[in-house]
């Protein structure tokens, strides 16, 4: 996002004098900006709107409710549909680059949003896709003005980032691991347990076994077999102290890098250490 | 509570001269406080009488028990809710100030522990709410004088207060996840598999996964929701990770900001050892 | 132990002048020593009787095995028993002090490893209480001297030590939120559903859930018993993190503990900070 | 692997006139190096081998899919057996030391994922030990040069190195609390629950219950069973936070090891910021 405000920026310098049409950049205001009474209230309403579409989306699901309400269902979706279409033309329609806003995240989301619907009258069994309207609830965020939200979730993005190497070595690992030891219950209980009756199962079996799932549709039966199953469990459990073991090294590193406000007077550079004296990027007395 | 001492004591100095009449401040020390031995038997008297009210309450509600004990039951429940009434209303007779009491917080569990019994006179099936008498078991610290256990608890409570929004994030993370990956799972499962006939029940089966609890209720059948289901299962395993990496890093820094204050006099060295005699920095006496 | 120990130097200094015949001498070396040959090799025999002892144990509860090896075991069970008696006597015989030995740890641990076996003779089927032999193993630590496995092993104890107190109030809290939720399941789910037929039952489901087990022999049926166990188990997911941190916080502190050797030459006090100069408990120069 | 290399460099400086034929020359740059574009791309051609190899032999033991496709799992196997063949006497050829080559991880990984086919021929059933080849993908770092990733490996590795004793002690506790829970359990449930037969069987379920697992293939059915149970589980639930806190502390303390060397040359602080250009105490340049 950040990226396309600059090149937006730059290029609005140097053609500047835009004019749009009153209505037009009212409409600006409301649907883009949250600043104002009605742009706030428009955002309130799509957020509902959204949320709305997301329920009737999931009931409708339900065998007992589809039955009964059929064409409530129907008619709620067209509805949400011609709603979020009118919307996604009215956002064209008053945003200065339009091309910038299609191609942005948001916009792409914004389609994908009503394209299964139309896709549904083509091709049945589509309309599941709208699930992808979930995405559009991010825009809580910037909304509410949650920056301090914000602040706390890059932490975490940037602690996972950060353990990016390690958490996949960590997730090889267990891909091979569970593979040889799916392959050797395989070895074990084929034959004797019809539920290990293949390899590829066998291995399903071990990562619910080794992520502590569980579910129990599969269960060792021989002696043997439980006693594979035994050490593959306390290793799970063991194991698991792995990535946690990262992710929190990762975090409390994060979180002792923007622990104060301190800011170079000279540099403007941020993030110092508590004890810090001088800026360590331009040397000046703090 | 302290806001309400507070606020209490800021009163009574004002119009101080109280005089109750003997039994109703001895009945105050009863039951109020436990400095004296009559005050500690009626609050270890009292913690027991609760305990056993919960069991009680239980064992209730075990057919086989009920069907044979139904009487003793009954006469029990009255027993626990008479003793508790009277006790609710010598507490409000004997204070200085019943209002402060009745609508503190351990006024209101008082009140809420004997009104279900009495409402199922009107509506049946209330009783259960008696379950609530099961915040009366807090005054077990006040009782023990367990300051060193509340200290502690608030440590906690701050960590998990800091790392709110934090965890507010994971949440609403998490609950996205689940209803992407449940509505995929009903798209790959639906049909085939009649356990996954809804997207509701697909996203209880993603959260019942993802959490690693993993009933076995519902399970994947087909070879590709059973892939889905593996990736969905690593996933919860490292993601796992990411909460308690927030709670930990937490936990240590409030731990740390209370270690101790000694400074040294000498060169002003913080952190000392809590049996520290000496700086080990410039060797001055501490 | 090293209180025992202490006691008995000090008793020892004054009575100096023990003698035993040198059988006693030369028993006493092979049974409680291990610096000699044979005492080493009576420890691995000892060891290796007390783990055939267990699994023999273990074996005869399996039906198969106990209905065609019946004799077999019986006689196994008398010979690790008689063994284990004139061992037990043995150790009485050649020791200087018998009380001590018969009421310390290891001696309690002995004389139980022996009893169920002849109260079987009076009492049927109590010999399943011989699984205390297995902690006869942890003798192992002595024999091999694994004093850096003791040391590593008093520190997680140190760190649970010190989060006592914490994880107390966390177990606390556990049980009162299991408490809770499970009487609500079971307002919810009683009646529609027989697997929620009693609060004690709701309460063991709620247990098997929030620890994320999750075995699926009860599970919710109803759309709104779905929806709290998802909020039970996100909580619990979550949850998860509180001991994580808190015992994580613990061994963090105690490995910091003891991370050099540093030793004062005044006062030969240990564990000091790495940049210390002074020892802090006396104030000498290190 | 660095022993092997600091031994084979010192042997051929002594021999060093090496000359192989240039074909033979060739043949090593391919096989052995992955520098040019030859070598890089027999590499990934070999990993597509290997990966394709592995998952013939594991859709292979697909009842539904071996019955239809025999002949074509067949072919498929013999293909890649001699490629392999093939490729592992190319090795041995054009290698310099080719006893080097055999007895290295590598050669023994090369042989033994062909080794179990032509077994196949003589003793059936053995085909299922090529799961060995997926070994052979650890070859992946090599050819990406993914040494960040296997720094950070390392880092893994040598905090659960750091940590193996604590581990060793936790599992060791872990084991001896399963076998006495196991067996309480088993006097508990046998008789009244068919499914805990034996001790062993409960030491399992006890396995399964303290690793938060849950098949739920055995439950307990006792109300004072399922009491017992709940306690292992809240343990269970808590006692997860030590293996965490222990592989947690150890990656903290491994990742502060290596964060950089920069030293200020004016006031010898250390510990500064990777891209920290003055010291932060004393504004000198580093």
């Amino acid at each position: 996002m950040s990226k396309y405000k600059e090149y937006f920026n730059q290029k609005e310098l140097k053609r500047k004098p835009y004019s749009f049409s009153p209505i037009r950049e009212k409409l600006h205001e409301i649907i883009f900006e949250a600043e104002t009474t009605a742009g706030k209230i428009f955002d309130i309403a799509l957020l509902i709107m959204i949320l709305l579409s997301i329920i009737t989306l999931m009931l409708e699901t339900v065998p007992a409710y589809y039955k009964n309400y059929k064409t409530v269902f129907l008619t709620l979706e067209w509805i949400f549909t011609i709603f979020f279409t009118v919307e996604y033309f009215l956002r064209i329609y008053c945003v200065y680059r339009p091309r910038f806003y299609i191609f942005s995240f948001y916009g792409l989301v914004d389609l994908l949003s009503i394209l299964p619907s139309y896709l549904t009258l083509v091709i049945p069994g589509m309309h599941s896709l709208m699930i992808v309207r979930g995405l559009r609830l991010t825009r809580v965020f910037r909304i509410f003005k949650l920056d301090a939200f914000i602040e706390q979730g890059n932490l975490i993005l940037n602690a996972l980032n950060d353990s990016r190497r390690k958490l996949t070595i960590f997730a090889m690992t267990i891909i091979i691991m569970v593979s040889i030891f799916g392959s050797l219950m395989y070895l074990i209980e084929n034959g004797i347990n019809p539920q290990f009756d293949s390899i590829p199962r066998s291995i399903y079996w071990c990562i619910v076994t080794i992520t502590t799932v569980g579910y129990g549709d599969m269960a060792p039966n021989t002696p043997f077999g439980q006693f594979l199953a035994s050490i593959i469990m306390l290793m799970g459990y063991i194991i698991i102290a792995v990535p946690t073991g990262i992710v929190t090294s990762s975090i409390i590193k994060e979180s002792k890098m923007y622990p104060n406000t301190i800011t170079c007077k000279n540099c403007s550079k941020e993030g110092h250490a508590n004890e810090a004296k001088y800026c360590d990027k331009c040397g000046f007395e703090l």
